[in-house]
């Protein structure tokens, strides 16, 4: 059976908020201390923890390094996960730099631009290569998951390019909807969209409490 | 009537699709070639079209520049509108760098950071001030929108103050769920877990087709 996607985010979800947990030195935690966290209920929090294999005690609540652990084998893959990143701007450099180093099962080890002044070298310790060569380096490095962070227009023909190539996951920043094949799983992130939408709704709460005062 | 969220985001990612084609030239658009690249049915681009008072004509479709000019009726402030950043580090950099200039009508105008090295200097345009001016220029310029990419521990404080000092709308980027009052609307983008679904499903789907060959 498929794991649905929203139990796959809020485990992502829980295992940083526990990192940071145990950062300060919290040994138990309670469902409904993780589940206030998380923004989810604490019966929500107990199925999950089932699903992953770990059951809380009544008086202590979970142990939260034996719970980071079982959501890693959960969810990571045993070796390290070889990211590739398509596309150098401003979105795809915060993205290496974001990741360099922090998720030790997700390592970006290959940049591909089309733009010579940024390829042929490393940046936040990823390789950026020429766009020309991105379907032999994924083909090569048998990478499967990658982010696509090119303008509007070129994400279609860069991720079916990727697809050939092998790749079976793609994170996309690209305004537009990618068609992929059935077998390649899509997740998009829209930061414009995202920020017009908070600022449309800013607005209307603005206008809806004027109207009621 | 409160518009749906899906219908602001619909209508801004077709704007951003619409805009890209007057660039190249198109006059037209058909509703089902907008569908297309938006990753929505024909029916519901005709249906929004009638939220923002678009009718297209059955032998050209719709006139592009018209849309896009309807669309930001609808969706835009009359005025540009003010947003505040905080948290400076990767992703904080690359949303300044990202927004400068791109959307004239959200203009990032102050960040804040809590590392005296990052404050009181422009970056992207954007003035820097030491976290401890938030509330105080928040309130004093009237900011209502906000991005939070500060670290998950840090999110919720950050969050109290600017709703306090009259933010009504806040992109959040930390991995965590941001308790607000009522009149505030919460949008959350999170990379990591975003990546780590990927990831997963990537695998799962290898491991899927592995299994039927």
């Amino acid at each position: 059976m498929m794991t649905p996607e929203r139990t796959v985010g809020r485990l992502s979800l829980y295992r940083r908020l526990l990192v940071a947990m145990r950062n300060r030195g919290t040994r138990h935690v309670f469902s409904h201390e993780l589940a206030s966290a998380a923004g989810v209920t604490a019966a929500q929090v107990r199925r999950d923890m089932m699903t992953v294999g770990c059951s809380g005690s009544p008086a202590r609540g979970y142990d939260v390094p034996e719970l980071i652990e079982h959501i890693g084998l959960f969810l990571d893959a045993d070796e390290p996960e070889a990211v590739a990143l398509v596309g150098v701007g401003n979105i795809g450099r915060a993205m290496m730099a974001y990741f360099e180093g922090r998720r030790p099962k997700l390592k970006m080890v290959a940049a591909f631009d089309q733009d010579g002044s940024k390829t042929n070298r490393v940046v936040h310790g990823c390789r950026c290569y020429p766009i020309e060569d991105m379907a032999s380096v994924v083909d090569d490095r048998g990478i499967r998951v990658a982010m696509v962070a090119v303008p509007a227009e070129a994400a279609q023909d860069v991720a079916d390019v990727l697809v050939r190539a092998g790749v079976r996951g793609l994170l996309n920043f690209a305004p537009v909807a990618i068609r992929v094949p059935e077998h390649v799983y899509v997740e998009d992130i829209d930061v414009t969209t995202s920020l017009e939408k908070v600022a449309f709704f800013a607005r209307q709460k603005r206008a809806h409490k004027v109207s009621v005062s």
